[in-house]
């Protein structure tokens, strides 16, 4: 423990929006908020105790817990067996919502013993302890949630064998606005209904947005990322397990949005803005549909974050 | 005619490799050299006429003639039913050669006949027009190859309706190495034997392929482009259709190439490396490994052309 710098910090973990349109499975992007909050404390008793889990209902027993076994993926390669943490989390980010509950609880961990550890780990490696809070929640150890939670800003997981995640360049005038219909989608009902081939002329056509997305962002080309904000191939399944899906992309284009798309599995969506204006306009576009529906549902309007997990004072 | 400036000119025409590895069929990039020379003259009489063709068999009618039709395309939307055009080709590009050979006669044509109409066309005008020269040649109008040979650099087409054609960014020590196996691969033929359907999980390795591929450039980012360039669909399938090709990209790999692919759809085979260095030690592996097959075939070396078609003096 010779690079610990203090026994204890107190953190904030962005909400993300994965599987952003045309980049499902690999394109993710972290928001200044909504996000949790967590307490590390480094402690005597090995191993990783997870003291008190507030606004969620989650298992105390950090093997069932994602922050729970991130660190304890971490405590394992950190390889000092008497090293001890305990945890506190505050949840503002519903579980099942869409936009990285479980993402913003293994990412917060890792980041934050990280802090107490001197920053002895890369982002990359913190990436790989927070997965595996991914394959708790869901089964599957995927990335796109925890990479830029972790690392801020919009990401790209390349590969997985072996990990390769790169941090994009994020224009600083984009916005996000997000709608959570208070409706349960199992992401893996959402993963079922997916067809394990797909057309390859759809596929170019992905590929294609994906390729120009990324250079939107680069050029902070607003026109082209709207433009490439597109998903033949995830949306028109998944769609129809969203109310009002259709109306609402509709709507919130006519509204100023870029474009947007179904966040992570849903049932969340998310619109992309230029500025905060356009941003606000959606979400006033995204309440005058929902309102009527008789679905309750929360709003959330943010700038991209471009720094994912910090350090916050108490 | 108000914008006229002269009555004739001559231009270069570069080679092109399109598909580049992940990016089939919406990623290109032209060449410094080799390249087509070409020589257009505004006439008295109406409509487009192929005065002579050096280098290869051509049609020189113009209805016939990749060329020809690009420009009777160009005209047609110029709108001066009086306006004529004289064109000589100088072929340097072999046809068939999997590097753009009717691309850069159609891409040289429109490019010259906008020179002598006072730039009257933008870049995306003329890749539209020298699309129809693709029709001709393979039956489909594509823009791969006619995009990077008109704007230069690296091109990403995104969608067809409407066209959106992005020029990317294209880092200054990029080079290409080219093997040109003298085999004949039909792009018919090659695309005849590509699958319909493509299983998701593929598909997905692909685009994350291509927006990493499109960050690395834009991040002048070697290893990054390196690990990129990887095709997970179309390469297991044609390379079958090329002589030695995994020992080609194996060997070229160690010898310091960044990675690459099938050059459109063949024969050729391209290396992209950092360096002029590199790029020609590529070259003496390629060699190396074709001199002994029995198979006749050329090789280039080239920067990665950022102008594209460009005027040239007599």
């Amino acid at each position: 423990m010779s690079k610990q710098n203090k026994s204890s910090v107190k953190v904030f973990s962005p909400a993300t929006v994965a599987n952003v349109a045309c980049g499902f499975d690999v394109v993710g992007l972290a928001l200044d908020g909504p996000g949790d909050e967590m307490e590390l404390q480094i402690s005597d008793a090995p191993g990783v105790r997870i003291i008190r889990v507030e606004g969620a209902t989650l298992p105390l027993e950090a093997a069932q817990n994602v922050a729970g076994v991130a660190l304890q993926a971490m405590l394992q390669e950190y390889a000092q067996p008497d090293l001890g943490v305990e945890v506190t989390i505050h949840k503002h980010i519903q579980p099942g919502s869409g936009i990285g509950s479980s993402a913003a609880s293994a990412a917060g961990a890792v980041v934050g013993l990280n802090k107490l550890l001197g920053d002895h780990f890369p982002a990359e490696s913190l990436v790989r302890f927070a997965m595996e809070g991914e394959r708790l929640a869901c089964g599957t150890p995927h990335a796109d949630n925890v990479a830029p939670a972790i690392m801020g800003g919009f990401t790209l997981v390349r590969s997985y064998q072996p990990l390769d995640v790169i941090r994009l360049h994020t224009p600083e005038d984009l916005w996000v606005t997000v709608i959570h219909p208070q409706i349960e989608v199992k992401t893996s009902d959402a993963r079922g209904i997916l067809k394990q081939q797909v057309l390859l002329r759809d596929a170019i056509r992905q590929w294609g947005n994906v390729g120009a997305l990324v250079a939107g962002l680069y050029q902070e080309n607003y026109p082209l990322i709207s433009r490439a904000l597109e998903d033949v191939i995830v949306e028109p399944i998944r769609s129809i397990l969203i109310p009002a899906f259709h109306e609402l992309k509709l709507k919130c284009r006519e509204a100023g949005a870029l474009g947007g798309g179904i966040s992570g599995s849903g049932p969340s969506v998310f619109m992309l803005s230029k500025g905060e204006t356009n941003a606000r306009a959606v979400a006033d576009t995204m309440q005058q549909i929902y309102a009527p529906l008789g679905v309750d549902y929360k709003i959330y309007v943010s700038r991209i974050s471009t720094s994912g997990v910090h350090e916050i004072q108490d």
